[in-house]
């Protein structure tokens, strides 16, 4: 079952809850799906779109050593950019995607690889995946991927709470 | 004549120069727009998107005061997101987007009211647009004029300076 942006306002809003993005690969796309939702300035924040190494760290505060250790294409360096946003944002939760589009590898890594991070008040979850199809169908998958982890996290952290 | 995202790549790429954005009726779409021009990484290097006042004034920089007298819908404010915007994402140029997309007004401001900015080396240019149409029409006409006024300074810019 495939999880909108309303979906995830709707869960957002019903726990009193903020989102925050931070985006690489998908450069604003999801920040997009998010405002076109009536009523999404109600539980949507903002976001980065750190599409340059140094807007990572330099404005999400992702640490160098991150960066030169495991890449930006790294479930490292997409947990630091949910961190790091969630933080500069002041939201609730803040979701982080980073990967090559493609269509050809990007420092050795192979178009298709993404990873998302999701930071909340109590934990940084991050999901490797392995898309298949062209830049655009890669970033399209990434942000619909991006609000199922999301939407995952909310409903599940309210089970863990419940 | 249209200015699409590829055009606005190559002057600046002619250029050696960056962009940057700071978005907050067009919700990343701005920043979705360039990234989708192949090698929009040479020129392109993040965005900011501020839907929240807060994220205008803590991550943009936009003076409170900026707020507090003019709105967050004004060409002052439009003016201070592109200029925190350049300098916090470190790029060349950075352009601005702040309005009402509707359907309705907000805070007494009619829905189509725009104002577009950009920050350079040499000046900063803000730009009010009426506009009219539905939601997702005020959001894509206001990326296209921001992608006009870009290629409008870079254009300019050389002139008086060649």
């Amino acid at each position: 079952m495939t999880v909108s942006a309303a979906d995830v306002h709707a869960l957002l809003r019903d726990r009193g809850a903020t989102l925050g993005t931070a985006e690489s690969l998908t450069g604003g796309r999801l920040a997009a799906l998010l405002t076109a939702v009536p009523g999404s300035s109600e539980t949507y924040v903002g976001g980065v779109v750190s599409y340059a190494t140094s807007v990572k760290t330099e404005v999400l505060g992702v640490p160098p050593e991150v960066v030169e250790t495991y890449g930006v294409v790294s479930a490292e360096c997409a947990r630091a950019m949910a961190n790091g946003a969630r933080r500069v944002l002041g939201a609730t939760y803040a979701v982080s995607t980073t990967g090559v589009a493609g269509p050809g590898p990007q420092d050795g890594v192979a178009a298709g690889t993404v990873y998302v991070a999701v930071a909340g008040p109590e934990s940084v979850v991050a999901v490797a995946l392995e898309l298949v199809g062209s830049r655009q169908v890669v970033q399209d998958r990434t942000c619909e991927e991006a609000l199922a982890v999301v939407s995952a996290i909310l409903t599940g952290e309210e089970t863990s709470l419940g």
